[in-house]
């Protein structure tokens, strides 16, 4: 199971899952002033900070949107990230967020776990429902594949569906949560987890408390560190009986070194910023 | 607005929306006797699709995840696909079900509403709510652009989380109908729908009904007609005030002359399930 992969990733080396979340803004300017396309410069850029940091993250995970704002040069970088990843033995997770009837959502399976944009995990948006990820249960069972579906996403206004109401009082990312949990139950690995995990937003840590309560062999994607509010002590907290996820930072580690070193020795900042994530989440771990 | 353009073609040619979810089975032989890649081969089969239904559809809907599946060389030809609708003047709708935080969403944004991947309209899951669709807003407002958000969705589970009832008594894709009315009602355009409209199943006729009377303005995308078990009945049910959505049909159209006409001349079969389904509709309009 691909699960125990990540899992002795993120004992060994950090919780810490690098946010490839690339944009024009975060290149450093020695790149920005290259005579080559914005595409050629998010690779370049992506793959100096992988060379930094590939021995200190749990794994990597690439915001698809980033690149398809690109168009094909963009997807082009995407497909070659994903394999500069894959040389260097590291997980990758795509975040692709994708969902969709059966038949298409098998359409997705193909083509985000195999051929050129293979992937280790991807993203998924079960708003409707299991028919929209069971075919991807085939490449988790077989192909060492995983997914992480979103239960409680950390945006702001994701509460007005997620957190409604039902009239058993519980509320509908709970529900979300318990089917997330029982697709799991049929995928886990030695570690104890899943290889079908979720996406819990660390800006909510009561709600996280009540979803762990939920799902006790879900793995989480955890995304809200930093900029969005998250802190290590947060992490501390839902990793009190041992580490149950990865945590995401993207802006925090991949745009730290803006204004400071723009010159090829960028990457310095960048370790520094994995390395100061590590300490956060540590210090308050026994 | 988008939506009037849209409405108009629905109007003076029919309600169908064609679905291009191009796979390998559909091709007629002679295409896939060519010698050339999978991809080349989709392309010529949506062009002479594209050819002799371009006078005939209210518009078509591109599946990316069939384009997707085949990696970069498919998504090539997903974005020829999109340009040769354009240059028919034809609406082309980019089933593409993206929803992310609203950093993210406006990369989709510009990935799908200009270059390589540029179309009419796109589809949204907002399970994230509300910052995962304002992004898109501006192109609505400012560059003829439009959406369709996923309400009630034509698959056979989406009732694990969509129909989960709250405590008002309302069902979630009840609440999620009123959402995106609500983010609708800035974007009416003159024929009385808004540029962003929902995606609404045709298997659920009972439960459409509930929803047209929450989103009065809203102009739907339907999909479940056919193979899915949606009737021209049903859809007549739905439009009796008037033409106030679009009804998707892929297979029953696109596969139609497999094992019996997998010549050249195949089209003609295409045009006359065109033909077919315009009648099975008006037969019951008044």
């Amino acid at each position: 199971m691909v699960i125990d992969k990540l899992y002795e990733k993120a004992k060994k080396n950090t919780a810490v899952c690098l946010g490839l979340d690339t944009k024009e803004d975060f290149l450093p300017k020695y790149i920005q002033k290259k005579d080559m396309s914005l595409a050629e410069k998010y690779l370049e850029f992506n793959k100096k900070i992988i060379d930094a940091t590939k021995n200190d993250v749990a794994c990597y995970k690439v915001q698809i949107a980033c690149y398809e704002a690109l168009g094909l040069e963009g997807l082009k970088c995407y497909s070659k990230t994903l394999k500069y990843i894959k040389q260097t033995d590291n997980i990758v997770i795509a975040d692709v967020k994708r969902g969709d009837i059966s038949s298409t959502a098998q359409m997705y399976a193909t083509g985000h776990f195999s051929g050129d944009f293979e992937a280790d995990f991807i993203t998924v948006n079960t708003y409707m429902g299991e028919d929209a990820i069971s075919p991807y249960f085939d490449y988790v069972k077989n192909n060492e594949k995983g997914i992480f579906a979103l239960v409680k996403t950390s945006n702001k206004l994701g509460y007005q569906i997620q957190d409604l109401k039902c009239e058993d009082e519980s509320l509908v990312y709970e529900n979300m949560a318990k089917l997330v949990d029982k697709w799991g139950s049929d995928f886990i690995g030695k570690c104890g987890y899943s290889s079908i995990g979720a996406v819990v937003g660390l800006t909510y840590p009561k709600e996280f408390e009540k979803i762990k309560d939920i799902m006790k062999n879900t793995f989480f994607l955890i995304p809200g560190y930093g900029a969005q509010g998250g802190t290590g002590k947060d992490i501390a907290n839902i990793f009190k009986d041992g580490i149950c996820g990865v945590v995401n930072s993207s802006r925090g580690i991949i745009a730290s070194h803006k204004n400071k070193v723009e010159t090829e020795s960028f990457t310095d900042i960048t370790m520094k910023a994995v390395k100061d994530i590590k300490e956060d989440i540590n210090q308050w771990l026994k």
